[in-house]
């Protein structure tokens, strides 16, 4: 058969499939469950590509018994060294008749690899968090994408966790909650079953689920959209340090970034940009502080929001193929939209 | 033989058994690992305590296969009803000759039954935090206690978390770090034998153990000692938290509780209280500023700072007991010291 490149776009939630040809036509795509190995376990997620990547073949229809040239996999929890080589090496004795050759990088560098050539900065809140700056020359500098237990702050597992750490502080009178936790508090009992505090305890523990946890966000955003205003807030938490992740990476930027019409472009990936309008007056808050502050003054102009329309698997694809030296042609404008843009008052 | 009771204090990092007489006398003591159930596995935890029990039988030269009168069991994580009946019912099933009967309530409650009964605040931090106020009358309310991902403020688990998430937060530049980075990011390598913040991710999830997490905090205390401002921020903050919680049970305080000598009685257990002049700066302040607070003006003249000379396995004991209408006579006069007391100068 022709060339044909795979990529992966793994995320703690949900992950997808695509296959390629060089000219950048999608042979066929297919989703699966998380393939974060930090939070499903190595075994299970080769287990869920192969499935994924085997499932598009047969759609695509080609023979699954033949490798693709490559594998590039964007994994939400993929940048350490040790664990990547182990996902390879685990991966070439399993399944031989998978793929080639294999590469792997984080969801960051896939979604950037799907929406430019150029460079911008991604900023991921979906069960987790994460943000990374690429510049043009290809440069990078990251910040977050530590997981749940040393960060993901503005991702749905963290807003999920602040709202019903807000429930548990009131009713501990440990701290005094910013709005009347009502609302949050019954729909954290409708949400995950339970009839008191004590009951969420099996939750965070013995059948912690990051994904599942997560998912208490969306009824959390539905609040927030009927008038909660607690469940507007945590939004507008979410939004403030989602925000500061930018600000954390933009002294890295190179000028072409920041003076683009559209001021800086940053790539929105993941299920809590749906909530956009909630996570607006926290991240433009900051972003409006950063742009005024001394160190910015002047060269922070704008911004522009951007989603992708296509899954970053196919940037993972397109990094598979480099990474061999092999070429697919990725027709970028199409491939995002520019939701929001604005530009700070006080550069004009 | 006659009337034995036996006692369990279960922490989230060891754990010890108890054997007593109806006149309080210790028959013997054993040591085990953690009984914490949402921490080990239920599973775990009762085998742990079987172990620890019927070793302690033999150490009091007693038949092993006849069961105690009563096993009383204060165990960290030990409230949840469910859970309780749970782990009962395995105990009976699996272990026949252990005991006739059964009680089980959390660590703070058995605490407290080992120092006094007329009440106190327990103020608990080991592996992870809880704090608990029991007025003269039973009556008692809490705070806290809820694991290390729903709070465990001020305990060692969360104050070696404060101390990693300040060094990943200065490297990712999210946040500034209040001191410099450097001691503690080299405490941390070694500790936990990495060579990057990456290296963390393995000691975070796929091999996280709470209470290996926690022991970084030994570290930290013996930085605090040698002069390293950070490590002693870490525990100025988790004095200032812990306050915070003795802070959130006051307002339920009976006159009795607040009107002796010594003031407040608070009866401080588990292993960070090895270094409470590191906890003092910040708890001093906080406890300060309550009392001069107008909710409490006149009424919190004062606390003392109590540790237990026995194993709270012995206020087990007692409670189980009592459960089923037995007494053990309790020395509690020889059963705490008195190692800081504070006189408000604002109320003298």
């Amino acid at each position: 058969m022709a060339t044909v490149f795979g990529g992966i776009e793994g995320g703690g939630t949900h992950s997808k499939a695509v296959l390629v040809s060089g000219d950048g036509k999608v042979l066929a795509e297919t989703e699966g469950l998380s393939t974060n190995h930090w939070l499903v376990g190595v075994d299970k997620s080769v287990e869920v590509i192969n499935d994924m990547v085997q499932r598009a073949k047969v759609k695509a229809g080609l023979d699954p018994n033949t490798p693709l040239f490559s594998l590039g996999m964007c994994l939400s929890g993929g940048e350490q060294k040790a664990a990547i080589d182990e996902l390879i090496a685990l991966m070439k004795e399993l399944f031989p008749s998978l793929s080639k050759h294999y590469f792997i990088t984080n969801d960051t560098i896939g979604a950037i690899a799907t929406a430019s050539d150029r460079g911008g900065v991604v900023l991921i809140s979906g069960t987790g968090s994460n943000c990374k700056l690429v510049n043009p020359d290809g440069s990078q500098i990251g910040c977050g994408g530590w997981g749940h237990m040393m960060g993901d702050e503005g991702s749905a597992f963290w807003t999920a966790h602040l709202a019903v750490k807000t429930v548990f502080d009131a009713k501990d009178n440990l701290a005094a909650p910013p709005h009347d936790v009502t609302h949050v508090k019954k729909a954290m009992e409708e949400y995950f079953q339970v009839s008191d505090l004590m009951g969420m305890l099996p939750h965070l523990y013995r059948n912690f689920q990051k994904s599942h946890f997560a998912g208490f966000c969306k009824k959390l955003a539905e609040g927030a959209v009927a008038g909660d205003a607690l469940c507007q807030y945590v939004f507008t938490q979410a939004g403030r340090v989602l925000a500061k992740h930018v600000e954390a990476v933009l002294p890295a930027a190179q000028e072409p970034l920041l003076s683009g019409d559209c001021g800086l472009p940053i790539l929105c990936v993941g299920s809590v940009w749906k909530s956009w309008e909630l996570l607006m007056p926290g991240l433009a808050e900051v972003l409006e502080k950063v742009a005024s502050s001394d160190k910015f003054k002047g060269r922070f102009h704008g911004y522009s929001l951007l989603i992708l329309q296509q899954s970053s698997a196919l940037g993972g694809a397109s990094l598979g193929a480099k990474s061999l030296g092999a070429t697919i042609t990725m027709d970028y404008a199409a491939n995002t939209k520019v939701f929001y843009k604005h530009t700070f008052s006080s550069s004009e």
